[in-house]
C-alpha cells in the first residue's frame, strides 16, 4: 500500500511531517510518496537516515497552496502545487490514498475537481472523531466540507458516517443521530426536521435527534450528523470550552501556594486529560464522498499527528472504504437509490 | 418597580422558586407578583415569615405549561397557565418585567402572541451571557428563539444585543461579531455572507467574523450574533466541553491515590472553576424584540438563579430597555429605517 502526503502546506516545516510519514512507513509497513519540493523532502530523509527509493519515493510540486488562500481559485490556478499535483496521482492511482494537512477548503474543492464524486453523493463530508469520557471515539460529519445543505445532504452524510463507522471503526450496527437543539423530533429548523424524515424512513439504523451538551459524556450515539457549518461551530465549541476549562485552570492555581502542590500531584492526571480529548492526536479527517481515499490532517500537525492521520488513510484502504461507499444505501439493505 | 415571576413552570417546586423571589425583594428592594397556585405562594412566603401584600403579591393561575408541550398548541390552549396569565398582566402593565423558567418556546410563543414585537425588530432573540477567563462576561444572540433565520434577522440580533451590551450592560462602545467557521468574509454559509454585508455597511461598531474556538479564552468581542439553531448548538457544545474535562477529571483523579491528594488540595480551584463557568448562577436570559422586559430563566434554576434572573429583569426596567430597543437603529446614528 502506497500513501501520498502533501508535506508542503501545513503549519510546520516540512521536515516535521517528513518525520511523520518516516514514523507511519515503519509503523504500518506502508509505502510513503512526499508531495513537494524533492530537496526539502530528501534532505528530511537523509537526517532519520533514509533516502528515496521504493519505501520512501517523491512527487515533484514547486507551488504551494496557503492556509488563507481562497480554495477554488487556489485549486485552479496553482496546477503544480502539492496538492494538485497529489489529487491528480491519486487519481492516477500513483497511490492507494492522499494525506494532506493543508488548507481544508483547497483539499475539499480540489478532491471535488480532481477525483469526482462517488455515483448517487451528492456532497462529499469530512468526517471527524471525536473521543468520549468513557474512552470509545464517536464520529461527526460534516464539520465543514458543506456549509449550505439541504435534507437530503444530510441523508448522504448519515449514509457515509454509518459506512465509516461499520467498516472503518469496525462498529457492527452504528447508532446515528441528528445534532439538534431538542430530542423531539419537531424541534430545530427545517433542513433537521427534513432530514429527520428521510432517515426515519431508511434503512440505516437511525435513533433520532441529539443534543451537543452530552455527546462527549454519554455518548448516545456512534455518529452525528449535521450540515457542515454547524458541525464546525460544535467542533470549535467544545474545543472553546475545554480551552476555557484548562485556562482557567491555570490561571486559579498560579494565585494559590497549596494549589499549585495540588497541581503537581495532579500533573500525570493532567497530562492524560490533554491527551484524551486530544482530537489532532487522533489523526485526519477522512473527506467522505469523494472517488479516492482523501484524509485531512489539522493543519497544526506534527509528526505524530501525522503518522495518526496516514494510520486513519491505511485503515480506510484495508477497509475497502471506497467501494463499501460505492454501495451507497444498498449496502445496508435499501434499494439502492 | 413590580417583577413578575413565574413560579410554576420550571422544573424545581414553586416553593424554591418563591424562595428566589423574596430573596430578590429583599435583595433589590423591588416588588414581586408571583403566578401560580395562591395555596402554593402563599406556604412558601410563609415559611420566610413573608405574606401577600404590597410587597408580595399573588396572580392567581390554575394552569401549568410543562417543558415538554409544543410551545404554539400549549399558548393558544392554557390561556389561564401562569405563562400566558403573567403575559397578559405584564401587557397590562401590572407589573413592569416577567420572569420565568418555564418551557423557552412557549415563554417565546406566548411573548410574541400577547405582547407583539417592537416595531421594525422582525423576531425577538435570546441574548444569553457567557463567562470569559478574563472575567468580563459576553453576549450571545440569538440562542434558540430563530432557528430558522434570514440575514436582516442577525442584523437585528446585532442591533438588540449591542443597545442591550450598550444600556444594560454598560459597555460604552461593545464591538459586535459574526459567529462563523472562519474570520475572512468569505468563509461560512449564505445566511452570514449577507448579513456581514448588511452589518459592514450599518452604523453598529462591527469587527467582522469570529470562531468559536476562542471566545471564552480570548473573549474578541462583547457580542456574538448568530442564528438560534446555530446559538444554541454552540451553547450546548460549550456545557459539552466543559461537562467532559470535569467528568473525566473526576475519573481519572479516582484512580489514582497522589491524584487524590491533588483534587483535595485544589478543591477551592474547583468550586471557583465551576462558579466562574457556570451560566446558570448568571441569571436569566433576556428575550429581545417583544414589546416588553421578559427574562427567561433556566429550566433548573434554584432560588439563587431565580434571583439572578430576576436581577436581569430589574436593570433591564432601569436601562429603559424597550425605549432604547425602540430606538432602532436611530439609537446608532442610523438613518432609523
Amino acid at each position: 500500500m502506497r500513501i501520498l502526503l502533501d508535506v508542503m502546506g501545513g503549519d510546520l516545516p516540512p521536515a516535521e511531517l517528513v518525520k511523520g510519514g518516516i514514523a507511519a512507513a515503519r509503523g504500518y509497513g506502508v509505502e510513503i510518496l512526499f508531495a513537494g519540493d524533492p530537496a526539502v523532502i530528501r534532505e528530511a530523509l537523509a537526517l532519520h537516515g533514509e533516502r528515496d527509493g521504493e519505501r520512501f519515493s517523491i512527487l515533484e510540486a514547486s507551488e504551494v497552496i496557503g492556509m488563507d488562500e481562497p480554495p477554488v481559485r487556489a485549486v485552479r490556478g496553482k496546477r503544480n502545487s502539492s496538492l494538485v499535483r497529489g489529487l491528480v496521482a491519486l487519481r492516477e492511482a500513483e497511490a492507494d490514498a492522499f494525506v494532506s494537512p493543508g488548507n481544508t477548503g483547497a483539499v475539499v474543492a480540489g478532491s471535488i475537481f480532481t477525483l469526482g464524486r462517488i455515483a448517487k453523493i451528492l456532497r462529499p463530508g469530512i468526517a471527524v472523531t471525536l473521543p468520549s469520557v468513557g474512552g470509545e471515539d464517536f464520529l461527526v460529519i460534516d464539520v465543514g466540507a458543506n456549509v449550505d445543505c439541504a435534507p437530503e445532504h444530510l441523508a448522504h452524510f448519515a449514509l457515509m458516517g454509518a459506512t465509516y463507522a461499520r467498516d472503518v471503526l469496525k462498529i457492527e450496527r452504528p447508532r446515528i443521530g441528528l445534532l439538534n437543539i431538542g430530542t423531539e423530533k419537531a424541534k430545530g429548523n427545517k433542513l433537521n426536521y427534513h432530514a429527520f424524515e428521510i432517515l426515519e424512513r431508511g434503512p440505516l439504523p437511525f435513533v433520532g435527534n441529539v443534543e451537543g451538551h452530552h455527546l462527549l459524556t454519554d455518548r448516545p450515539v456512534d455518529v452525528v450528523v449535521c450540515d457542515g457549518f454547524v458541525g464546525n461551530v460544535f467542533l470549535k465549541a467544545v474545543e472553546g470550552g475545554v480551552g476555557a476549562v484548562s485556562a482557567l485552570l491555570k490561571k486559579l492555581i498560579n494565585r494559590r501556594g497549596a494549589a499549585r502542590l495540588g497541581a503537581f500531584l495532579l500533573r500525570p492526571v493532567f497530562v492524560e486529560l490533554r491527551e484524551r480529548l486530544s482530537y489532532q492526536g487522533r489523526g485526519g479527517a477522512p473527506l467522505l464522498g469523494v472517488d479516492g481515499i482523501v484524509v485531512i490532517a489539522h493543519g497544526r500537525s506534527d509528526a505524530a499527528a501525522i503518522q495518526g492521520a496516514i494510520d486513519v488513510a491505511r485503515r480506510a484502504v484495508e477497509s475497502c472504504l471506497k467501494e463499501r461507499l460505492e454501495q451507497g444505501i444498498g449496502g445496508w439493505g435499501g434499494d439502492g437509490n
